[in-house]
């Protein structure tokens, strides 16, 4: 019998998943593909067979984390057993136990690559925006539900309060992984909920 | 008569400020030694003269961008003839004409290096969470004064909201550069100033 070779889709789904974590603590110019193959034990004849280029590779990258991702926070502002307010908050503890579990390492990956790479490769770019367009809708729909129970301030538009959530949160990973505290995170869960929502 | 040659001093000032404007757009790890070294005619071999190693240069970067804008933020902070919230706006005016000047490009050296850096260099790490620190403080100080004076709201402390204005800014200027549009700047600027000082 010849020997079990996994599948195509199982394969490239595997470098994506060994990209995503690579990528995620080392950026996009940083991470070599040999590494990310080596780490898998695909050999190295195997990436062009799935991918273009690793450009085309960190596109591949970002859709899958982007799906991995949108779904959860899509779980989570969707559970109409709480409301809108605490699901925000939940949204943001869930965040702050995964930044301490990572030691304040690897941050948000769209973020990273957005801060790396939107200058480098337009193509990049256009795909990090699009992810992080649709983060932000989605705090936007949470956020103007909440405007509509009274639970949030209506004194600003819910994609404005939604832009500053998801760049706020963002410059506040950031910080965290510089000062490898995440006090920054917590200097906005406070600040955001008692200054801008109320 | 021997030819002119630059003093020592002037070429590393050179080096260091050619590697500021490549690094700013590049990052760090795109950023080649000899791109810079031919960026402004200085040979090959001279780069170790100057310094110990690539990072040895990045730290000396940060070091003098820190001089530079920390001269600048200073002196716009510390204009007795505005008030300490205007001279928070002026601050995020020039900013925000900076970026846009820039065509969204570039955004902010500490905050780009300290994303793609943080994990990867404890010696940038540490030195760019030094600048970031001095900064806040710098705002801190303003947000204090005021709060003395009653035109900013005390239910926070200067430091929490001067963290939460280098985080959310620096966030902002992600998205800017992510969306290649000053729009997050321009939420971030209405929102921090009626919701988070008032």
């Amino acid at each position: 019998m010849p020997p079990k070779t996994a599948p195509k889709q199982d394969t490239k789904l595997v470098l994506i998943e060994a990209g995503i974590n690579i990528m995620m603590e080392k950026g996009y110019n940083n991470t070599g593909i040999q590494e990310v193959l080596s780490s898998v034990g695909v050999p190295k004849g195997s990436f062009y067979h799935y991918f273009d280029s690793k450009e085309d590779f960190a596109c591949n990258i970002i859709e899958h984390f982007d799906q991995c991702y949108s779904n959860r926070i899509l779980e989570s502002l969707r559970d109409k057993t709480i409301s809108p307010v605490k699901r925000l908050k939940k949204y943001c503890q869930a965040g702050k136990a995964n930044l301490l579990a990572q030691e304040c390492r690897k941050g948000c990956l769209i973020g990273n690559l957005s801060q790396e790479m939107a200058d480098q490769s337009e193509t990049l770019r256009l795909c990090l925006s699009r992810v992080m367009g649709k983060w932000r809708d989605m705090f936007s729909g949470c956020i103007e539900e909440g405007q509509k129970n009274g639970e949030i301030s209506s004194s600003f538009s819910p994609n404005a309060m939604a832009e500053l959530f998801l760049s706020g949160w963002e410059g506040a990973v950031m910080r965290a992984k510089a000062t490898k505290s995440v006090e920054p995170l917590d200097v906005f869960i406070d600040l955001f909920f008692a200054q801008i929502l109320k």
